[in-house]
């Protein structure tokens, strides 16, 4: 989560929403990404889409026994994609209320669709938290 | 719907999913894509996906006025692509009672976030599922 949380900060400092994800297989970091929506002007270009699709490069499009780190709890389109592509293990920092598909608004992750996905929640959560609040802050006073 | 399933048929031609997505905005195609999972070994290859990245590099990140075709009723990850992109419309030909979020097993795009998502299904259905039913006919027999 520390490395996510590294690449919400160069998703910050970018002046995108500070969001980071990082997947892991086997202990490995094999993809590291940061939200950069603003800068593909594609609202498809989250932190968590952008590590899926550059760890399919290298291990193809089934993700099996991967964890997914997130500052934020993935929305609706991230936990689809980490549905379709298999991902093991969900672990999110701060909680989305608006947004939030794995526990906030729904739980998607847990039995609607033909895999499942453990997840965890609100991990270093003071830490993700405090990025976005920081940033919507900076933004409220420009 | 005949242009989403002229390129479904290429998925088809291409041995992927036969699925194939238009986004038109103002009578006008702005974007047509087809299911590229197997060809990238990417999960998130949906042809929904595909299109709204193709017309967010024209329009930029909100689709609002725009009009989705799709063959095959949208996942969640491209319902939530296309909530997260503005999407006004969504019209759909064969029902996916498995992964479809658009009223099958969920209906996303009505209420559960802050952009809705007028959808209309069915149209051309017979059609759409027809050549599914083929691609995943020829794949049992082979």
């Amino acid at each position: 989560m520390r490395l996510a949380l590294e690449e919400a900060g160069r998703a910050f400092e970018l002046d995108e929403i500070p969001v980071g994800a990082v997947l892991v297989n086997g202990g490995k970091v094999i993809a590291r990404a940061h939200n950069l929506c603003e800068a593909g002007g594609d609202a498809t270009s989250h932190a968590e889409i952008l590590c899926i699709r550059e760890a399919s490069r290298g291990l193809g499009a089934r993700l099996d026994g991967c964890t997914l780190y997130c500052t934020l709890e993935p929305c609706a389109m991230c936990t689809g994609a980490a549905i379709l592509s298999r991902v093991s293990r969900i672990v999110f920092g701060a909680f989305d209320i608006r947004a939030g598909c794995c526990g906030s608004v729904i739980d998607m992750a847990d039995g609607w669709f033909n895999h499942s996905i453990e997840v965890i929640g609100g991990v270093m959560e003071e830490e993700c938290a405090a990025l976005l609040h920081a940033f919507f802050s900076s933004k409220r006073r420009s």
